[in-house]
């Protein structure tokens, strides 16, 4: 049977991890990884998060139910090839059967490597995309991973793909492939109620920006067909499953994150939260971000001295803020690609009616107004960008391929320049 | 750690296998077992779908990617351990290392048991739950499964369920662990093209019923607690992930499911229902069905000579159109349990707002304006059932706990036998 003879794509593409959530879920990973076939589990977790306590109890939990367990609290926060090495070299060394990732991405991606690297020879190096990496691919059998999200973040616990900081190269890449991807998502509501205000407004403005980036992508249908199968991206555009979580992501994050961060005991709000960062991996997890994303790479990388509150004591722009600061100026950019969606979207956040003659400013509003409520960081000068960087950072962004290819409306140099100007400030 | 001490269930989960949807997603087939490590495939499926051709289009797809395949067209409409037990004696003599399920539910629990008895030693009965058969837990390693629906159905490729008539004991029995659950789903909306008009009738009101009952079902969190992870039921009841996906699948079938059975050529349509027929399996196929799916097993298992247009010259009631003759009565009763759910589900299916004033009456009356533009048999009488079938009926009925443990109003013997009575005819 020939191929369905179309020019653009016809297929969409969908994946995620097995899900348990509610309040208490985590009690049960003893089990959980029981019924994986784990009998001794590694639990992977940085040490702000192991401060939390969680990861104690996840240990807590396992021994519970019979299983013998270590916990590696020493997992980068950005995760770097170092990091990485330094981490499965440790894991190489002991019983385990089976990975437990507890915190936010810098844990899940760290644990696909060691997991990865704990199940095949060879370096870190060697399965990195090329022409950065060997681009080898995954052929072995991976061992159980199992991930427990605590920052109701982007939900990189369903996504198959590790980003690595290459300190040499000083530059970001990442290896993807199905078999990374977790068996197994574990979200407790009562995990993220000691994150701190501005890691909870981070976080949730980086749930929101991933899903309105989501509904407002390239449609599947509207990219050039594929060779075959295997060239099909892993990121394949908006498409019916992903759109309908991403009304009810931004819904949700509309309704809950202002409470979420004015008071992180309001467990309503967290419930909320949490299930909105679930529905990002398990829903829209490979539809593909675009401009906002593609921003947050160079806007993360040229960092100099911006340190953000609620986060570790180094210079740092949190994936959050970095992603929120020029989402503004992007959807205003992207909205004649498709205003009914951009106006949608606006109501979402919003939590109420908008009027149509409003237009592009619509969703930018209301995106203010969220940003403004919670103590987002005002634009990129926050983070100490003026004018003199806004080449840097435009050539930057103009390399993040995975994210380009899914741009509503084709990004020129010229257009990412006004962006980011337009992002110094926001209000 | 102690379990979150609280007397009703405060967790629900979910999974689902990959999905591919698209037109000519199926011609990708080869690659997709390829990627899954599968070198030689065996096609199950029955007689009726191997006349459609699509079978063979998935052989001639499997080796043009260079695997090897093999296809074994003999099974059973109704899968019964007989027809099972052929199957598994054929799997056991080949080489195949991998399985791909094509057609409606019979072809997936085919292959779902051929799956775990060519893994496993043993027998059918030693896996079945007790106390009928042994309870035998799945501890080896199954090969991979995918599944290819074609008649935009229920969605068993999703589940974890494999559904068996026992001929010498006269009853229906399951296997159930997640292991049995297909790892991929290859939806083509192509492939429903050819489904006739009255199987494409009831094979939506399947869907429509699920998605109702699903959204109405006993909550998870209004359960009370199991007392440990093992023992979690399967079929967790409502729950936020369900509730979002019962929505869109009623509007789909309110949408569609019309001009799919005027029209099957129609591909708008057929998409529609071949999504919908998706989602039930991805998005809510763990939520759990109640009283009209209960009433369906009797239904089905009592019948003497009713044959239905579109399907094998044999005495059967269609699965779909078993559910749907007592949806209407069921939803009546059950209205009171949840009044703004069935008025939403109401509007939903009939794609216009609904006065509340309609209460119970609400979405007995959709279905109907539904039932009777399709087609569909005017209640049981039409499968020649009459007042002096009611005992049995009831009773059949009664046994299925799995279905009464989510019923959203306590089923008592009287209720069902009303609701029976009321179904004889629907107009
Ligand atoms: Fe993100
Ligand atoms: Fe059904």
């Amino acid at each position: 049977m020939p191929r369905f003879d179309h020019p653009t794509e016809t297929v969409f593409t969908w994946a995620a991890p097995s899900l348990k959530f509610g309040l208490g879920a985590l009690a049960e990973i003893g089990e959980d990884l029981r019924a994986l076939g784990v009998t001794h589990a590694l639990v992977l977790t940085d040490p702000g998060v192991a401060a939390s306590g969680v990861p104690d109890r996840v240990a807590h939990a396992v021994k519970a139910a019979g299983l013998g367990v270590d916990v590696y609290d020493n997992v980068g926060v950005e995760p770097t090839d170092k990091s990485i090495e330094e981490a499965v070299a440790h894991a190489r060394t002991g019983p385990w059967d089976g990975f437990v990732a507890v915190g936010g991405g810098s844990a899940m991606d760290t644990a696909k490597a060691v997991n990865l690297l704990t199940s095949h020879d060879g370096t870190l190096m060697d399965f990195i995309a090329p022409p950065i990496g060997g681009g080898r691919v995954p052929d072995g059998k991976l061992k159980p991973l199992v991930a427990v999200p605590t920052t109701a973040g982007t939900g990189s616990e369903a996504t198959s793909i590790c980003v690595v900081d290459l300190l040499d190269l000083h530059l970001k890449a990442g290896i993807s492939h199905p078999r990374l991807r977790p068996q197994l998502a574990v979200v407790d509501p009562l995990t993220t109620l000691s994150v701190p205000p501005q890691v909870t407004a981070a976080s949730g403005m980086d749930v929101l920006t991933h899903a309105a980036e989501s509904y407002t992508a390239l449609s599947f249908d509207a990219r050039p067909a594929f060779p075959d199968a295997s060239a099909r991206a892993a990121f394949c555009g908006a498409n019916p499953i992903s759109d309908v979580w991403c009304e009810k992501a931004m819904e949700l994050v509309g309704t809950h994150l202002r409470r979420a961060v004015m008071n992180g005991n309001d467990l309503d709000a967290r419930y909320g939260m949490a299930y909105a960062s679930a529905v990002t991996g398990m829903g829209f997890g490979n539809a593909g971000t675009h401009i906002p994303h593609a921003n947050a790479y160079p806007i993360a990388g040229a960092v100099e001295d911006y340190r953000a509150e609620g986060y570790p004591e180094m210079p740092m722009v949190p994936h959050g803020q970095a992603v929120a600061s020029t989402a503004m100026a992007a959807f205003r950019y992207t909205f004649p690609a498709d205003p009914k969606r951009h106006l949608r979207a606006a109501e979402l956040v919003g939590g109420r009616p908008v009027d149509p003659d409003e237009g592009a400013e619509a969703l930018p509003r209301v995106l203010r107004e969220l940003m403004r409520d919670i103590g987002m960081p005002n634009g990129i000068s926050a983070f100490g960008y003026g004018e003199p960087h806004l080449d840097t950072l435009v050539a930057g962004t103009m390399k993040q391929s995975r994210q380009l290819s899914v741009v509503p409306r084709p990004l020129t140099t010229e257009a990412a320049g006004r962006i980011f100007r337009e992002s110094l400030r926001n209000w």
